[in-house]
């Protein structure tokens, strides 16, 4: 298991690969997000999308089961999220695209007022299959201290 | 229909009426956050969750469902949107919860490069049946403006 002790500020880590199903784009966007170019490819071809594209939650939300495993994988157990900073959605998503993320530390502190605590922030980018960034966040977690004080 | 020019800083608004369901609370978490706190109530008594919590981007996409409707009630047409900035989970999203949302323009203008368009940042604020802030983050829009130039 991971600790808030075990985590360097400048570390990076890829992982993640998540191939973007149609299906799931209009079920997704039906829910959340029934704008015209989240729905058909007619609507999108009128707008700067060009054609069906992922709702940006739902770039986002694919990316948390990217993390979500990556956690798994490493031990890293979170306590849950204050919050992110500066998401960007850079490129349009579609149907077909497959999802890597790329990770660096940005800072790890202990928390002032829950010293058994950390909190993580990292920058985190998406890319697709071509290496280009679809989407960009800082997120921020907490995580266990594996010493209190 | 609405157009940039039609945008006022400081206005105000209040939307949506969303319930959350325990059984869509799980079904996202399954799919796109499965992380313990979000799948059942015995592992969330463990953490400050309390009980099942939704997802944090579950909550980011029912609000923007809220949105899309709204958009579709006021004749608001987005472009889509670059991001979103200071995304805050405040509080827990309990099954059983109904939220709602309020917003302030908290800046409109003109895009420099493409001038037949606008960027519309506000900051929203979700809350639950008892007032209470749960979520809070400013979206910038992207919509058209009336006169090119």
């Amino acid at each position: 298991m991971i600790w808030l002790e075990d985590i360097e500020v400048g570390a990076t880590e890829r992982f993640g690969h998540y191939v973007v199903e149609r299906d799931e784009v209009i079920a997704f966007a039906r829910r959340y997000d029934p704008q015209p170019f989240h729905l058909s490819d007619e609507a999108a071809a009128e707008t700067h999308f060009g054609r069906l594209s992922a709702s940006g939650w739902h770039t986002a939300s694919m990316t948390m089961a990217m993390i979500v495993a990556h956690y798994r994988d490493i031990g890293f157990q979170s306590l849950g999220s204050p919050g992110v900073d500066e998401l960007r959605w850079l490129k349009p998503v579609y149907p077909g695209d497959t999802l890597s993320c790329e990770t660096e530390v940005v800072e790890a502190r202990r928390s002032a007022s829950r010293p058994e605590m950390g909190l993580v922030t990292s920058l985190l980018t998406v890319r697709n299959q071509d290496g280009a960034a679809v989407m960009r966040f800082r997120p921020t977690v907490m995580i266990r201290t594996r010493t209190p004080g």
